[in-house]
Protein backbone atom coordinates (compact mmCIF):
# COMPACT_ATOMS: atom_id res chain seq x y z
CA UNK A 1 0.00 0.00 0.00
CA UNK A 2 1.09 3.29 -0.62
CA UNK A 3 2.39 5.52 1.95
CA UNK A 4 0.22 8.43 3.41
CA UNK A 5 2.91 11.74 2.08
CA UNK A 6 2.48 14.30 5.14
CA UNK A 7 3.86 17.91 5.61
CA UNK A 8 4.08 19.44 9.18
CA UNK A 9 2.68 22.95 8.88
CA UNK A 10 3.95 24.83 11.94
CA UNK A 11 7.21 23.72 13.74
CA UNK A 12 6.30 24.78 17.31
CA UNK A 13 5.45 22.43 20.26
CA UNK A 14 2.68 20.26 18.41
CA UNK A 15 4.93 20.17 15.34
CA UNK A 16 7.53 18.58 17.61
CA UNK A 17 5.87 15.68 18.77
CA UNK A 18 4.07 15.44 15.25
CA UNK A 19 7.33 14.64 13.90
CA UNK A 20 7.97 11.96 16.10
CA UNK A 21 4.54 10.46 15.67
CA UNK A 22 4.87 10.19 11.94
CA UNK A 23 8.65 8.59 12.58
CA UNK A 24 6.92 6.39 14.45
CA UNK A 25 4.50 5.42 11.60
CA UNK A 26 5.36 3.34 9.42
CA UNK A 27 2.53 3.75 6.64
CA UNK A 28 3.45 7.99 6.65
CA UNK A 29 5.91 9.27 4.60
CA UNK A 30 7.05 12.88 5.71
CA UNK A 31 8.07 14.85 2.77
CA UNK A 32 8.55 17.71 4.71
CA UNK A 33 8.15 20.77 7.27
CA UNK A 34 6.47 24.07 6.49
CA UNK A 35 8.47 26.83 8.56
CA UNK A 36 8.27 30.38 8.69
CA UNK A 37 11.02 31.62 6.49
CA UNK A 38 13.02 32.99 9.57
CA UNK A 39 13.28 30.24 10.82
CA UNK A 40 14.88 28.31 8.14
CA UNK A 41 18.03 29.54 9.17
CA UNK A 42 18.05 28.10 12.74
CA UNK A 43 17.18 24.48 11.82
CA UNK A 44 17.17 22.43 14.81
CA UNK A 45 19.19 18.93 15.19
CA UNK A 46 15.92 16.97 14.72
CA UNK A 47 15.01 18.64 11.39
CA UNK A 48 18.79 17.77 9.79
CA UNK A 49 17.72 15.62 7.12
CA UNK A 50 14.68 16.54 7.03
CA UNK A 51 12.99 19.13 4.46
CA UNK A 52 12.55 22.07 5.67
CA UNK A 53 10.36 24.95 3.38
CA UNK A 54 8.66 27.94 3.97
CA UNK A 55 5.61 27.37 1.48
CA UNK A 56 3.95 23.93 1.09
CA UNK A 57 4.10 24.50 -2.86
CA UNK A 58 7.50 23.69 -2.74
CA UNK A 59 7.46 20.13 -1.02
CA UNK A 60 5.67 18.23 -4.44
CA UNK A 61 3.37 16.16 -3.87
CA UNK A 62 1.12 16.13 -0.38
CA UNK A 63 -1.87 13.97 0.57
CA UNK A 64 -1.97 15.60 4.11
CA UNK A 65 -1.02 18.72 5.70
CA UNK A 66 -1.24 18.47 9.58
CA UNK A 67 -1.66 21.53 10.97
CA UNK A 68 0.36 22.31 14.07
CA UNK A 69 -0.14 26.25 14.44
CA UNK A 70 -2.33 27.98 16.90
CA UNK A 71 -5.39 27.12 16.71
CA UNK A 72 -6.25 30.99 15.78
CA UNK A 73 -3.78 30.86 12.73
CA UNK A 74 -5.67 27.48 11.74
CA UNK A 75 -9.10 28.94 9.91
CA UNK A 76 -7.06 30.71 7.22
CA UNK A 77 -3.84 28.10 6.73
CA UNK A 78 -6.20 25.19 6.31
CA UNK A 79 -8.53 26.76 3.91
CA UNK A 80 -5.69 27.73 1.66
CA UNK A 81 -4.45 24.27 1.50
CA UNK A 82 -7.69 22.85 1.22
CA UNK A 83 -8.04 25.23 -1.64
CA UNK A 84 -4.67 23.62 -3.25
CA UNK A 85 -6.81 20.30 -3.11
CA UNK A 86 -4.61 19.02 0.30
CA UNK A 87 -6.47 17.45 2.56
CA UNK A 88 -5.54 18.76 6.44
CA UNK A 89 -5.92 18.04 9.99
CA UNK A 90 -5.74 20.13 12.91
CA UNK A 91 -6.53 20.75 16.50
CA UNK A 92 -8.29 23.56 16.51
CA UNK A 93 -9.35 24.30 20.30
CA UNK A 94 -11.92 26.90 20.56
CA UNK A 95 -14.54 24.91 21.46
CA UNK A 96 -17.42 27.63 20.30
CA UNK A 97 -16.03 28.35 17.12
CA UNK A 98 -15.72 24.87 15.98
CA UNK A 99 -18.98 24.50 14.49
CA UNK A 100 -18.21 27.93 11.90
CA UNK A 101 -15.12 26.08 11.06
CA UNK A 102 -16.43 22.70 10.53
CA UNK A 103 -19.40 24.87 8.03
CA UNK A 104 -16.16 26.75 6.49
CA UNK A 105 -13.99 23.80 5.98
CA UNK A 106 -16.54 21.64 4.32
CA UNK A 107 -17.56 23.99 1.79
CA UNK A 108 -13.84 24.76 0.67
CA UNK A 109 -12.89 20.69 0.90
CA UNK A 110 -16.07 19.99 -1.13
CA UNK A 111 -15.14 22.59 -3.97
CA UNK A 112 -11.39 20.81 -4.20
CA UNK A 113 -12.41 17.65 -3.52
CA UNK A 114 -10.46 16.85 -0.54
CA UNK A 115 -11.33 16.22 3.26
CA UNK A 116 -10.74 17.94 6.03
CA UNK A 117 -10.78 16.83 10.31
CA UNK A 118 -10.66 19.90 12.73
CA UNK A 119 -10.62 20.02 15.84
CA UNK A 120 -8.21 16.64 16.18
CA UNK A 121 -6.79 17.03 19.55
CA UNK A 122 -8.07 15.52 22.83
CA UNK A 123 -10.73 18.12 23.61
CA UNK A 124 -12.29 19.11 21.48
CA UNK A 125 -10.82 15.53 19.80
CA UNK A 126 -11.25 12.06 21.74
CA UNK A 127 -13.31 13.29 24.47
CA UNK A 128 -15.30 14.33 22.39
CA UNK A 129 -15.87 10.68 21.15
CA UNK A 130 -15.84 9.29 24.16
CA UNK A 131 -18.97 11.69 25.54
CA UNK A 132 -20.74 10.96 22.08
CA UNK A 133 -20.46 7.20 23.13
CA UNK A 134 -21.42 8.08 26.37
CA UNK A 135 -24.55 9.44 25.18
CA UNK A 136 -25.31 6.66 23.21
CA UNK A 137 -24.99 4.50 25.67
CA UNK A 138 -27.24 6.52 28.65
CA UNK A 139 -29.23 8.83 26.37
CA UNK A 140 -30.26 10.95 29.35
CA UNK A 141 -28.19 12.34 32.04
CA UNK A 142 -24.93 14.54 32.49
CA UNK A 143 -21.40 14.24 30.89
CA UNK A 144 -19.01 16.45 33.31
CA UNK A 145 -15.55 16.80 31.77
CA UNK A 146 -12.91 17.32 34.22
CA UNK A 147 -10.01 18.92 33.14
CA UNK A 148 -5.87 18.35 34.64
CA UNK A 149 -4.36 19.33 36.81
CA UNK A 150 -2.16 20.41 33.50
CA UNK A 151 -0.95 22.92 31.55
CA UNK A 152 -3.35 23.98 28.81
CA UNK A 153 -1.45 24.77 25.71
CA UNK A 154 -4.67 26.93 24.53
CA UNK A 155 -4.51 29.17 27.22
CA UNK A 156 -0.89 29.23 27.59
CA UNK A 157 -1.02 30.74 24.12
CA UNK A 158 -3.46 33.34 24.53
CA UNK A 159 -1.88 34.68 27.85
CA UNK A 160 1.49 34.47 25.98
CA UNK A 161 -0.26 37.04 23.44
CA UNK A 162 -0.78 39.54 25.62
CA UNK A 163 1.10 42.89 25.75
CA UNK A 164 3.59 43.04 28.64
CA UNK A 165 3.50 39.39 28.97
CA UNK A 166 7.64 37.64 28.17
CA UNK A 167 6.18 34.00 28.38
CA UNK A 168 2.99 32.16 30.72
CA UNK A 169 1.62 29.14 31.30
CA UNK A 170 -1.52 28.37 32.27
CA UNK A 171 -2.74 25.51 34.32
CA UNK A 172 -6.16 23.95 34.55
CA UNK A 173 -7.34 22.91 37.95
CA UNK A 174 -10.33 21.10 38.16
CA UNK A 175 -12.79 21.94 41.23
CA UNK A 176 -15.24 19.12 39.92
CA UNK A 177 -18.58 18.81 37.81
CA UNK A 178 -16.96 20.34 34.91
CA UNK A 179 -15.71 23.64 36.63
CA UNK A 180 -12.27 24.71 36.48
CA UNK A 181 -9.66 27.27 38.02
CA UNK A 182 -7.36 28.76 36.01
CA UNK A 183 -3.67 29.60 37.56
CA UNK A 184 -1.70 31.92 35.39
CA UNK A 185 2.22 32.21 35.64
CA UNK A 186 3.64 34.76 33.96
CA UNK A 187 7.15 36.13 33.10
CA UNK A 188 6.97 39.49 32.48
CA UNK A 189 8.46 42.50 30.01
CA UNK A 190 10.45 44.83 32.06
CA UNK A 191 8.26 47.90 32.97
CA UNK A 192 4.90 45.75 32.35
CA UNK A 193 2.32 46.17 34.57
CA UNK A 194 0.76 43.14 36.07
CA UNK A 195 -2.12 44.67 37.22
CA UNK A 196 -2.23 45.38 33.49
CA UNK A 197 -1.69 42.27 32.27
CA UNK A 198 -4.07 40.37 34.64
CA UNK A 199 -6.94 42.40 33.01
CA UNK A 200 -6.05 41.65 29.46
CA UNK A 201 -5.84 38.06 30.42
CA UNK A 202 -9.01 37.76 32.79
CA UNK A 203 -10.82 39.56 29.70
CA UNK A 204 -10.26 37.27 27.35
CA UNK A 205 -12.75 34.77 26.54
CA UNK A 206 -10.38 31.81 27.03
CA UNK A 207 -10.00 32.62 30.43
CA UNK A 208 -14.02 35.47 30.85
CA UNK A 209 -15.65 32.09 31.77
CA UNK A 210 -13.12 30.33 34.73
CA UNK A 211 -12.36 31.51 37.98
CA UNK A 212 -8.85 32.82 37.12
CA UNK A 213 -5.83 34.25 38.87
CA UNK A 214 -2.74 35.55 37.77
CA UNK A 215 0.87 34.94 39.71
CA UNK A 216 3.99 36.48 38.10
CA UNK A 217 7.05 34.04 38.59
CA UNK A 218 10.92 34.85 37.63
CA UNK A 219 10.97 31.79 35.25
CA UNK A 220 8.10 29.89 33.48
CA UNK A 221 10.20 27.16 32.43
CA UNK A 222 10.64 26.39 36.03
CA UNK A 223 7.06 25.67 36.69
CA UNK A 224 6.65 24.18 33.69
CA UNK A 225 5.21 20.38 33.29
CA UNK A 226 3.86 19.16 29.93
CA UNK A 227 1.90 16.38 31.98
CA UNK A 228 -1.88 16.80 31.81
CA UNK A 229 -5.20 14.81 32.79
CA UNK A 230 -9.05 14.09 32.23
CA UNK A 231 -11.65 12.67 34.25
CA UNK A 232 -14.99 12.36 32.20
CA UNK A 233 -17.86 11.15 34.26
CA UNK A 234 -21.33 10.54 32.90
CA UNK A 235 -24.59 9.08 35.22
CA UNK A 236 -27.47 8.12 32.79
CA UNK A 237 -30.19 6.06 31.45
CA UNK A 238 -30.00 3.81 29.52
CA UNK A 239 -33.76 2.44 28.18
CA UNK A 240 -35.73 2.97 31.69
CA UNK A 241 -32.74 2.01 34.08
CA UNK A 242 -31.50 4.49 35.63
CA UNK A 243 -27.96 5.34 37.19
CA UNK A 244 -25.42 3.89 34.79
CA UNK A 245 -22.21 5.38 35.72
CA UNK A 246 -19.18 5.63 32.83
CA UNK A 247 -15.51 7.13 33.77
CA UNK A 248 -12.88 7.69 31.64
CA UNK A 249 -9.23 8.91 32.12
CA UNK A 250 -6.10 9.48 31.37
CA UNK A 251 -2.73 10.93 32.67
CA UNK A 252 -0.83 12.19 29.60
CA UNK A 253 1.91 14.33 27.85
CA UNK A 254 -0.49 16.45 26.47
CA UNK A 255 1.08 18.39 23.03
CA UNK A 256 2.35 14.39 22.74
CA UNK A 257 -1.06 12.90 22.49
CA UNK A 258 -2.25 16.05 20.57
CA UNK A 259 0.15 15.47 18.01
CA UNK A 260 -0.19 11.72 17.74
CA UNK A 261 -3.97 12.24 17.43
CA UNK A 262 -3.00 14.34 14.21
CA UNK A 263 -0.99 12.34 12.73
CA UNK A 264 -3.70 9.13 13.39
CA UNK A 265 -6.29 11.92 11.45
CA UNK A 266 -4.27 12.36 8.85
CA UNK A 267 -4.34 8.21 8.12
CA UNK A 268 -7.83 8.53 8.42
CA UNK A 269 -8.80 11.61 6.54
CA UNK A 270 -7.40 10.32 2.97
CA UNK A 271 -10.19 7.70 3.60
CA UNK A 272 -13.22 9.87 3.58
CA UNK A 273 -15.72 11.11 1.22
CA UNK A 274 -15.10 14.92 0.60
CA UNK A 275 -16.10 17.20 3.61
CA UNK A 276 -15.12 18.50 6.72
CA UNK A 277 -15.55 16.11 10.05
CA UNK A 278 -14.84 15.99 13.57
CA UNK A 279 -13.74 12.96 15.22
CA UNK A 280 -17.01 11.80 16.34
CA UNK A 281 -17.70 12.13 13.19
CA UNK A 282 -15.04 9.26 12.03
CA UNK A 283 -15.11 5.69 12.43
CA UNK A 284 -12.60 4.71 14.89
CA UNK A 285 -11.16 2.22 12.96
CA UNK A 286 -10.09 4.42 10.25
CA UNK A 287 -7.56 5.77 12.78
CA UNK A 288 -5.68 2.27 12.73
CA UNK A 289 -3.04 1.23 10.26
CA UNK A 290 -3.23 -2.41 8.79
CA UNK A 291 -6.17 -4.67 7.15
CA UNK A 292 -9.35 -4.89 8.73
CA UNK A 293 -9.18 -8.50 9.37
CA UNK A 294 -6.28 -8.29 11.65
CA UNK A 295 -8.09 -4.78 13.52
CA UNK A 296 -11.21 -6.59 13.98
CA UNK A 297 -9.55 -9.82 15.21
CA UNK A 298 -7.79 -7.69 17.90
CA UNK A 299 -9.89 -5.19 19.19
CA UNK A 300 -12.99 -6.08 18.59
CA UNK B 1 -38.05 13.11 9.47
CA UNK B 2 -38.94 9.98 9.00
CA UNK B 3 -39.12 7.27 12.39
CA UNK B 4 -36.99 4.01 11.93
CA UNK B 5 -39.24 1.49 11.59
CA UNK B 6 -38.01 -1.27 14.00
CA UNK B 7 -39.10 -5.32 15.00
CA UNK B 8 -37.85 -6.56 17.87
CA UNK B 9 -37.24 -10.27 17.55
CA UNK B 10 -36.54 -12.84 20.60
CA UNK B 11 -38.25 -11.70 23.30
CA UNK B 12 -36.10 -12.91 26.70
CA UNK B 13 -33.87 -10.39 28.39
CA UNK B 14 -32.48 -8.20 26.30
CA UNK B 15 -35.99 -7.83 24.07
CA UNK B 16 -37.74 -6.99 27.42
CA UNK B 17 -35.04 -4.22 27.40
CA UNK B 18 -34.82 -3.45 23.71
CA UNK B 19 -38.60 -2.53 24.81
CA UNK B 20 -38.24 -0.04 26.87
CA UNK B 21 -34.94 1.44 24.89
CA UNK B 22 -37.20 1.99 21.86
CA UNK B 23 -39.89 3.46 23.78
CA UNK B 24 -37.67 6.01 25.91
CA UNK B 25 -36.70 6.77 21.88
CA UNK B 26 -38.55 9.65 20.08
CA UNK B 27 -37.05 8.58 16.77
CA UNK B 28 -38.12 5.19 17.00
CA UNK B 29 -40.98 3.46 15.72
CA UNK B 30 -41.71 -0.10 17.35
CA UNK B 31 -43.60 -1.91 14.97
CA UNK B 32 -43.88 -5.24 16.49
CA UNK B 33 -42.34 -8.15 18.41
CA UNK B 34 -41.10 -11.29 16.72
CA UNK B 35 -41.84 -14.29 19.38
CA UNK B 36 -41.64 -18.19 19.16
CA UNK B 37 -45.27 -19.29 18.06
CA UNK B 38 -45.75 -20.80 21.56
CA UNK B 39 -45.02 -17.76 23.44
CA UNK B 40 -47.62 -16.20 21.48
CA UNK B 41 -50.42 -16.96 24.05
CA UNK B 42 -48.92 -15.70 27.38
CA UNK B 43 -48.58 -12.12 26.31
CA UNK B 44 -46.73 -10.14 29.48
CA UNK B 45 -48.35 -6.93 30.46
CA UNK B 46 -45.43 -4.44 28.93
CA UNK B 47 -46.42 -6.09 25.61
CA UNK B 48 -50.25 -6.10 25.61
CA UNK B 49 -50.64 -2.94 23.55
CA UNK B 50 -47.71 -4.32 21.04
CA UNK B 51 -48.15 -6.47 18.22
CA UNK B 52 -46.86 -9.66 18.63
CA UNK B 53 -46.31 -12.01 16.00
CA UNK B 54 -44.20 -15.32 14.99
CA UNK B 55 -43.02 -14.30 11.39
CA UNK B 56 -41.43 -10.74 10.84
CA UNK B 57 -43.23 -11.47 7.26
CA UNK B 58 -46.78 -10.43 9.22
CA UNK B 59 -45.62 -6.77 10.38
CA UNK B 60 -45.20 -4.92 6.92
CA UNK B 61 -42.41 -2.64 6.70
CA UNK B 62 -39.40 -3.11 8.88
CA UNK B 63 -36.42 -0.90 8.41
CA UNK B 64 -34.43 -2.62 11.30
CA UNK B 65 -34.12 -6.19 13.03
CA UNK B 66 -32.96 -5.82 16.16
CA UNK B 67 -31.76 -9.29 16.81
CA UNK B 68 -32.54 -10.02 20.64
CA UNK B 69 -31.87 -13.85 20.95
CA UNK B 70 -28.87 -15.51 22.06
CA UNK B 71 -25.71 -15.23 19.91
CA UNK B 72 -25.22 -19.19 18.78
CA UNK B 73 -29.10 -18.28 16.79
CA UNK B 74 -27.87 -15.26 15.49
CA UNK B 75 -25.86 -15.93 12.48
CA UNK B 76 -28.72 -18.06 10.62
CA UNK B 77 -31.62 -15.14 12.16
CA UNK B 78 -29.12 -12.26 10.61
CA UNK B 79 -29.07 -13.66 7.18
CA UNK B 80 -32.49 -14.68 6.88
CA UNK B 81 -33.18 -11.09 7.84
CA UNK B 82 -30.75 -9.11 5.16
CA UNK B 83 -32.19 -11.46 2.88
CA UNK B 84 -35.72 -9.82 3.05
CA UNK B 85 -33.89 -6.62 2.60
CA UNK B 86 -34.21 -5.57 6.10
CA UNK B 87 -31.10 -3.95 7.79
CA UNK B 88 -30.06 -6.24 10.98
CA UNK B 89 -28.30 -5.24 14.87
CA UNK B 90 -27.17 -7.68 17.35
CA UNK B 91 -25.28 -8.53 19.98
CA UNK B 92 -23.54 -11.39 18.81
CA UNK B 93 -20.52 -11.87 21.54
CA UNK B 94 -18.72 -14.88 20.55
CA UNK B 95 -15.47 -12.86 20.32
CA UNK B 96 -13.47 -15.73 18.11
CA UNK B 97 -15.77 -15.78 15.87
CA UNK B 98 -17.18 -12.02 14.94
CA UNK B 99 -14.90 -11.96 11.70
CA UNK B 100 -16.43 -15.23 10.28
CA UNK B 101 -19.87 -13.59 10.88
CA UNK B 102 -18.90 -10.41 9.85
CA UNK B 103 -17.76 -12.08 6.31
CA UNK B 104 -21.27 -13.98 6.61
CA UNK B 105 -23.87 -10.83 6.85
CA UNK B 106 -21.38 -8.30 4.65
CA UNK B 107 -21.70 -10.83 1.66
CA UNK B 108 -25.56 -11.21 2.66
CA UNK B 109 -26.32 -7.20 3.68
CA UNK B 110 -24.51 -6.38 0.05
CA UNK B 111 -26.44 -8.69 -2.22
CA UNK B 112 -29.25 -7.38 -0.87
CA UNK B 113 -28.81 -3.33 -0.32
CA UNK B 114 -28.77 -3.25 2.96
CA UNK B 115 -26.85 -3.15 5.79
CA UNK B 116 -25.87 -5.31 9.46
CA UNK B 117 -24.34 -3.80 12.31
CA UNK B 118 -22.81 -6.88 14.42
CA UNK B 119 -21.55 -7.69 17.93
CA UNK B 120 -23.51 -4.39 18.99
CA UNK B 121 -23.50 -4.90 22.82
CA UNK B 122 -20.61 -3.64 25.12
CA UNK B 123 -17.92 -5.90 24.42
CA UNK B 124 -18.05 -6.55 21.77
CA UNK B 125 -19.37 -3.36 21.37
CA UNK B 126 -18.19 0.01 23.10
CA UNK B 127 -15.57 -1.58 24.83
CA UNK B 128 -14.05 -2.13 20.85
CA UNK B 129 -14.39 1.30 19.77
CA UNK B 130 -12.21 2.20 23.65
CA UNK B 131 -9.72 -0.27 22.59
CA UNK B 132 -9.56 1.43 18.80
CA UNK B 133 -9.38 5.26 20.01
CA UNK B 134 -7.08 3.94 22.59
CA UNK B 135 -4.54 2.15 20.43
CA UNK B 136 -4.92 5.25 18.15
CA UNK B 137 -3.99 7.51 21.05
CA UNK B 138 -0.83 5.14 22.04
CA UNK B 139 -0.45 2.89 19.42
CA UNK B 140 2.46 0.71 20.76
CA UNK B 141 1.45 -0.62 24.37
CA UNK B 142 -0.84 -2.67 26.20
CA UNK B 143 -4.71 -2.81 27.02
CA UNK B 144 -5.99 -4.71 29.80
CA UNK B 145 -10.00 -5.32 29.56
CA UNK B 146 -11.17 -6.77 33.17
CA UNK B 147 -14.99 -7.37 33.36
CA UNK B 148 -16.95 -7.51 37.09
CA UNK B 149 -17.90 -8.78 39.25
CA UNK B 150 -21.08 -9.39 37.40
CA UNK B 151 -22.68 -11.76 35.60
CA UNK B 152 -22.30 -12.72 31.85
CA UNK B 153 -25.47 -13.41 29.89
CA UNK B 154 -23.41 -15.25 27.33
CA UNK B 155 -21.72 -17.57 29.50
CA UNK B 156 -25.36 -17.87 31.90
CA UNK B 157 -27.02 -19.17 28.60
CA UNK B 158 -24.24 -21.60 27.22
CA UNK B 159 -24.28 -23.11 31.28
CA UNK B 160 -27.87 -23.49 31.15
CA UNK B 161 -28.16 -24.85 27.86
CA UNK B 162 -26.20 -28.33 29.35
CA UNK B 163 -28.02 -31.34 30.02
CA UNK B 164 -28.97 -31.61 33.57
CA UNK B 165 -29.10 -27.84 34.19
CA UNK B 166 -32.06 -26.01 35.27
CA UNK B 167 -30.66 -22.83 35.75
CA UNK B 168 -27.46 -21.31 35.61
CA UNK B 169 -26.13 -17.97 36.21
CA UNK B 170 -22.20 -17.74 35.34
CA UNK B 171 -20.34 -14.52 37.29
CA UNK B 172 -16.93 -12.91 36.07
CA UNK B 173 -14.95 -11.82 38.72
CA UNK B 174 -11.73 -9.66 37.35
CA UNK B 175 -7.80 -10.80 38.44
CA UNK B 176 -6.43 -7.80 37.11
CA UNK B 177 -4.04 -7.51 33.66
CA UNK B 178 -7.17 -9.02 31.59
CA UNK B 179 -7.69 -12.38 33.33
CA UNK B 180 -10.64 -13.94 35.00
CA UNK B 181 -12.56 -16.15 37.34
CA UNK B 182 -15.69 -18.04 35.98
CA UNK B 183 -18.23 -18.98 39.22
CA UNK B 184 -20.71 -20.58 37.92
CA UNK B 185 -23.66 -20.66 40.32
CA UNK B 186 -26.03 -23.73 39.06
CA UNK B 187 -29.69 -25.32 39.88
CA UNK B 188 -29.83 -28.94 38.77
CA UNK B 189 -32.37 -30.78 37.00
CA UNK B 190 -33.37 -33.36 39.64
CA UNK B 191 -31.25 -36.36 38.86
CA UNK B 192 -28.85 -34.67 37.25
CA UNK B 193 -25.18 -35.19 38.36
CA UNK B 194 -22.71 -32.15 39.50
CA UNK B 195 -19.84 -33.54 38.09
CA UNK B 196 -21.02 -34.52 34.80
CA UNK B 197 -22.44 -30.82 34.83
CA UNK B 198 -19.18 -29.60 35.42
CA UNK B 199 -17.26 -31.47 32.84
CA UNK B 200 -20.03 -30.47 30.36
CA UNK B 201 -19.12 -26.53 31.16
CA UNK B 202 -15.36 -26.56 31.57
CA UNK B 203 -15.49 -28.11 28.37
CA UNK B 204 -17.10 -26.22 26.61
CA UNK B 205 -15.19 -23.05 24.43
CA UNK B 206 -16.59 -20.45 26.44
CA UNK B 207 -14.99 -21.69 29.73
CA UNK B 208 -12.42 -23.66 29.13
CA UNK B 209 -9.73 -20.90 29.08
CA UNK B 210 -10.55 -19.22 32.36
CA UNK B 211 -10.51 -20.86 35.72
CA UNK B 212 -13.70 -21.89 36.42
CA UNK B 213 -15.91 -23.02 39.01
CA UNK B 214 -19.11 -24.48 38.95
CA UNK B 215 -21.68 -24.44 42.53
CA UNK B 216 -24.50 -26.04 42.95
CA UNK B 217 -27.34 -24.12 44.28
CA UNK B 218 -31.27 -24.30 45.76
CA UNK B 219 -32.22 -21.01 43.72
CA UNK B 220 -30.21 -19.24 40.80
CA UNK B 221 -32.93 -16.69 40.90
CA UNK B 222 -31.87 -15.80 44.82
CA UNK B 223 -28.53 -14.89 43.68
CA UNK B 224 -29.14 -13.11 40.37
CA UNK B 225 -27.98 -9.41 39.95
CA UNK B 226 -27.72 -8.09 36.71
CA UNK B 227 -24.71 -5.44 37.73
CA UNK B 228 -22.03 -5.91 35.63
CA UNK B 229 -19.16 -3.60 34.97
CA UNK B 230 -15.37 -3.11 33.11
CA UNK B 231 -12.53 -1.68 33.71
CA UNK B 232 -10.31 -1.35 30.31
CA UNK B 233 -6.78 -0.01 30.96
CA UNK B 234 -4.10 1.21 28.54
CA UNK B 235 -0.37 2.10 29.34
CA UNK B 236 1.49 3.43 25.90
CA UNK B 237 3.15 5.07 23.80
CA UNK B 238 2.37 8.56 22.03
CA UNK B 239 4.84 9.09 19.30
CA UNK B 240 7.89 8.46 21.10
CA UNK B 241 6.37 9.52 24.92
CA UNK B 242 6.47 6.71 27.01
CA UNK B 243 3.95 6.21 29.91
CA UNK B 244 0.59 7.58 28.41
CA UNK B 245 -1.81 6.31 30.67
CA UNK B 246 -6.14 5.42 29.97
CA UNK B 247 -8.55 3.99 32.05
CA UNK B 248 -12.47 3.57 30.87
CA UNK B 249 -14.54 2.04 33.44
CA UNK B 250 -18.24 1.85 33.95
CA UNK B 251 -21.06 0.05 36.45
CA UNK B 252 -24.23 -0.49 34.56
CA UNK B 253 -27.39 -2.90 34.40
CA UNK B 254 -25.73 -5.44 31.66
CA UNK B 255 -29.10 -6.34 29.32
CA UNK B 256 -30.36 -2.50 29.71
CA UNK B 257 -26.94 -1.14 28.27
CA UNK B 258 -27.03 -4.20 25.52
CA UNK B 259 -30.21 -3.11 24.61
CA UNK B 260 -29.64 0.23 24.25
CA UNK B 261 -26.65 -0.03 22.36
CA UNK B 262 -28.90 -2.12 20.14
CA UNK B 263 -31.38 0.66 19.69
CA UNK B 264 -28.30 3.09 19.05
CA UNK B 265 -27.22 0.99 16.51
CA UNK B 266 -30.40 0.18 14.48
CA UNK B 267 -30.41 4.17 14.50
CA UNK B 268 -27.23 4.52 12.85
CA UNK B 269 -27.51 0.98 10.55
CA UNK B 270 -29.75 2.93 8.29
CA UNK B 271 -27.32 5.57 7.45
CA UNK B 272 -24.79 3.12 6.39
CA UNK B 273 -23.43 1.85 2.75
CA UNK B 274 -24.43 -1.66 2.36
CA UNK B 275 -22.30 -4.31 4.14
CA UNK B 276 -21.81 -5.19 7.55
CA UNK B 277 -19.92 -3.41 10.48
CA UNK B 278 -18.81 -3.56 13.76
CA UNK B 279 -18.88 -0.90 16.01
CA UNK B 280 -15.18 0.32 15.52
CA UNK B 281 -16.60 0.56 11.76
CA UNK B 282 -19.59 3.32 12.38
CA UNK B 283 -18.94 6.96 12.83
CA UNK B 284 -19.99 7.39 16.78
CA UNK B 285 -22.23 10.36 16.29
CA UNK B 286 -24.17 8.40 13.73
CA UNK B 287 -25.58 6.54 17.10
CA UNK B 288 -27.64 9.63 18.03
CA UNK B 289 -30.99 11.57 17.10
CA UNK B 290 -30.56 15.12 16.19
CA UNK B 291 -28.83 16.97 13.49
CA UNK B 292 -25.41 17.48 12.86
CA UNK B 293 -25.39 20.87 14.11
CA UNK B 294 -26.78 20.82 17.64
CA UNK B 295 -25.06 17.63 18.29
CA UNK B 296 -21.51 19.52 17.57
CA UNK B 297 -22.08 22.79 19.25
CA UNK B 298 -23.28 20.03 22.64
CA UNK B 299 -20.55 17.55 22.33
CA UNK B 300 -17.28 18.34 20.65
Amino acid sequence: MDKVKIAIVGYGNIGKFALEAAQASDDMELVGVVRRAESLCNTPQELQNIRCVSSIDQLGKVDVAVICGPSRSVPEIAQDLLAKGIATVDSFDIHTEVWNLHCALDKVAKAHNTAAILSAGWDPGTDSVVRTLLQAMAPKGLTYTNFGPGMSMGHSVVARSKAGVKNALSMTIPVGTGLHRRMVYVELEKGASLEAVTKAIKSDDYFAHDETHVIEVPSVDAVRDMGHGVLLERKGVSGKTQSQRFSFSMTINNPALTAQILIACARAVVKQRPGAYVLPEIAPMDLLPGDKESLIKSLV
